[in-house]
């Protein structure tokens, strides 16, 4: 089994990552041609934990089998489920695909921790976690589609790492950055990180301008998208150091 | 495309099924036959938000096409969307169909916002809503099937406004009257609001005798439904000023 | 219609039970070969409620016909329903059987508040609930798939008591042990139940002893599962009293 | 555990039953205010064994349970399943309700081979059918929603016969009438049988006729549903001797 | 109610059409940037009857209420069904949208009949369709998701015709192409029918050539899609007839 | 991208398999444990050409994304794809895991064809098949989950071959014995085939004798499953020749 690569993102881009909602991600996505990278149906475990944004690392479950699956012993042989735990580098993204099996959870307690203490950014899957009466309080942000109390053995078996996987309905590569929040979770191809970032900050400061404009009783017409009158005033409202009020 | 007429509601009619759960008005329209009228699947984005009533203006969407789905510009051609958005009248509860589709947003914070200011009195959907991490603290009714991250474009396009609609599997009619609170939305046939608005107030009232007496321990049989005794019980304490203990 | 006998559990059985979570205890199953105790997909109306332990008496529901479901009245005659709602002893868990129909509430506020009068330990059923505004404040476990307004005839009918019943995907037997938290409820077969309650019990001591190590920055191997230098560690930490830090 | 009581049908409701197509049976269930007594999602095993009708007999299965579910030994104790097979008397359809568990078969081909050479009318189940490839050729009518080569055990436990179960979301009483064809399958409330087969039968011979007229190149207005000239018409035909053209 | 104007196809491009596949069909939409036009879980009730192409009229059903859906009387108001069952246009293709329900039929054998008598092309639901014993044997291209007794009041209301609507995810529009055969449907817009047809019918051409290759042996690579060489070789046979072998 | 190496099973060991239906196979494995090794949810596309056995190639899809999938051109670089269709040895089964994508086809009539003449068991997938109209009628055994007119890149994008996937619920490793008939689709572990494969066509040589004697009216308890008599008379009809009747 390979050993995990770091293939860390920029601070600069990760900063800028962090200061969009993953509604604009989506926006700069689209004005790409990308319609499909926003994960299907995961949540916050915590919802005070759910601002994230770093590189992935993946790692694949498929179904269980009665005779490979078992309770762990301390002489199991290593798994990729244990490489990913002890060698996901710090500040990535940790992405498990499931096949959106969720009546077994992926992680519980125990590892969550581990990744914390390691440093990770997040852990994404489109199965369950378990645990929930900890990680729902737990300052990590972790996504899943469900909360469930059987152990990962019990459904599920892990084959590999470092593979490109589907989680959600969205292919993920290992290095693409994925982001996350309130809405949930994106995934923006690793060639395209930079311009995203940069072109999804920007878009945010613009939405700050039209949303005070909004707040103040403004239509949307000429507003949302902007015409040319509103970028104006938006360069203006810039160049007066972008005025709440 | 047609204007949209303000079909409001009489104010102490609102004021009644603000006094109702929607618990309690499904079982008036049980009892004049209804057995499908509330919307299956949606939840407040804000569930400190989720109290309203109001009479229905619905928005219709599509599935999405590619070559008449792009991100916005300001030359765009008027929309349905944009009609509801400016003109559903105040008070109103705007109801946007799409089939169930929640892999995209119909709306963001920028236009929820827009339709806050202008006086709405909630939005539902059976699709998803955008821009969770500010809808979730917005004190403004807004239920939807799902939070996603992607723009109504990515996958909707909108058809009309004020024809009837199926939201979540119940029929919406434009005049309708919408009532939500945290068990989900109900729609109450326009020829039969001021009936059971009337109705449901005083089934509340009668359950909050009954809840009491709960309370204190009394069974079920003979209270609830309420046999002669207990209804004379029940107007003896609505004589005696209806006290909470 | 058979009166509700008493299964009570040793209330030491039940303090083993409430001190372990339901991940922990689906551990213990999994190594007696059970891999589908846990029910699917239901979570608490309060999730401060979650809490729980106690043997099942059952309720079991089929799906509704107009003529025999209708609105009730005091004259009605006795249904399995109200035999549970007066009849589920003290200390037991009420586990309500609905083929997975949520478009109408399995009870609501009244009932709710009649079974948490009567000491029952909890509701638990793979339907809906009605009233969340008021459960959802309610210092009482309530386990359901979804909030619904609609009153149960709208489309259940009660059937019967106390019989084997499927509940989300799982079997229940009257008698069986239920548990709860906010991972889910899990199923402890009756024969088992002692057994599974004293091993989870140790479980979680034993890995309150594992979490200490990987928040102090333990690595996985050779910790989790524990070999014979972690047991040791883990027996004198035991010996010393279960230090925190 | 009860023997099984016959509860025959008269030989001419039953000829009148076959006479109907299932369409019509439900327009009749309509007019008399039931709108689901369609069992949902069943085709017939052998698409040319189709056409049956009898009153039900019913058998409930819960999910399995991997300790009391294992491959069959001849001194297992008598089971609800061994009890339909060898009880439902002549005549009368067999109604497997499953919760919808598709996994594996609640019967293959020598319990339907069984079940033939003893008489039933037919056997409909929510879950699935083993043996498809013996099954799709057996002159019996037997419905199910899937074809599955587990055996009953895997997933599934018999629990008792004989009291109303939900099937395919489908409230079933034994006694009721069940009757399929390539639509499906629908139950008729027993106290309703014979009512409803004297008017489908009376529905279908209008419709032979309304049929002929639409061939012909007649248009639906005035036609279907009949206004008192097409009525006259009908008579006339009847009187005719209903000729085919 | 508007009427119906028929949107004719030209002879030529319905033949074209009809010479190609759905599968062609859809890769040339792919190479115009559409990948969502297949209509999804649509089958020929009779697969004897699957090929067919001509422009779109659209239907438009809602849920249904029980006051407003109710049986069939003569004297029942013009509906936008009814107008849909008499003026949809000879050779054209009648979509029915439901939201994707199921339990109910859009039309039976006699409206199915009527229609083929008055010459559309084809009829395609996302819903449902009754009277499968008549319609599975019936000479006329009707496509559903299921066959279902209920008649359509049973669980759905008419609206509207010539709308835009979705059809089993699937945007359609009024005069749009659709083309359907064993793979299911698929929807060619408008403006695009005359190059689609084309195109289509010259791919089809080209893979009669690949697969005889196939046929005799030879290798994808450079054959599927084909190279340099094999595009000679491809013209080479169209010079000498097409020969089958 | 690595060769595919064969791993092919016994010629008597397929010849078993093939006596056995996935039925009895299934029987066999439950008996050692496993209750989770038939694929759910797939048919053959040509129901008259649903028997195979043989070891399985595996081919892993993941969803698609827009840059990278595209309509096919000569000069795409080799893809698993690809390498599984040329380089599947003959007599094996090509697995293709998909997550139960069914929107676009793994694979349509040319690539089916190529498959047949390259002398392939057979293929599995839990996505979708094109080109049905073609694949109904082909002489080759093809399962399936839906047949969807796009080709695969609409949605899916091939990443490796002979990695364990999951299929249809259902882990597949490289080598594992997969057989098909009408009830759908088995895997059997390769370390357990040759003893699965010996004990199913014993049971299905027993159960011939049972169908035998269910057919001249004997009941089912002491018959199947056999006591002591019952397999004395089975001894005493092999030793007879295994007459018919």
């Amino acid at each position: 089994m390979p050993a995990i690569q770091p293939m860390p993102l920029p601070a600069e881009t990760v900063r800028l990552l962090l200061s969009a909602s993953t509604a604009t991600i989506t926006m700069q996505l689209l004005k790409r041609g990308f319609r499909g990278l926003a994960i299907n149906g995961v949540r916050p475990m915590n919802p005070a934990a759910a601002r994230f944004a770093g590189p992935a690392v993946t790692l694949r479950y498929i179904p269980g089998r009665e005779d490979i699956c078992q309770p762990p012993k301390p002489t199991d042989p290593e798994s990729a489920q244990r490489l990913a735990i002890e060698n996901t580098p710090e500040g990535h993204v940790l992405v498990i695909s499931t096949e959106r099996e969720t009546r077994a959870g992926t992680l519980g307690d125990i590892l969550a921790w581990r990744l914390k203490v390691r440093g990770l950014a997040a852990v994404v899957t489109d199965g369950a976690m378990r645990d929930a009466p900890v990680l729902s309080e737990l300052d990590f942000p972790i996504f899943a589609a469900a909360a469930a109390a059987p152990a990962s053995m019990t459904n599920l078996h892990p084959v590999e790492v470092q593979t490109p996987v589907g989680c959600g309905g969205v292919p993920v590569f290992p290095g693409d950055a994925i982001v996350g929040d309130l809405d949930g979770v994106v995934v923006i191809p690793r060639h395209l990180v930079e311009e995203v970032a940069r072109d999804s900050a920007e878009q945010e400061r613009m939405e700050r301008f039209v949303q005070r404009e909004v707040r103040r009783g403004r239509a949307i017409p000429g507003l949302y998208p902007p015409n040319d009158e509103t970028r104006a005033q938006y360069r203006a409202w810039l160049e007066a150091g972008e005025p709440e009020d």
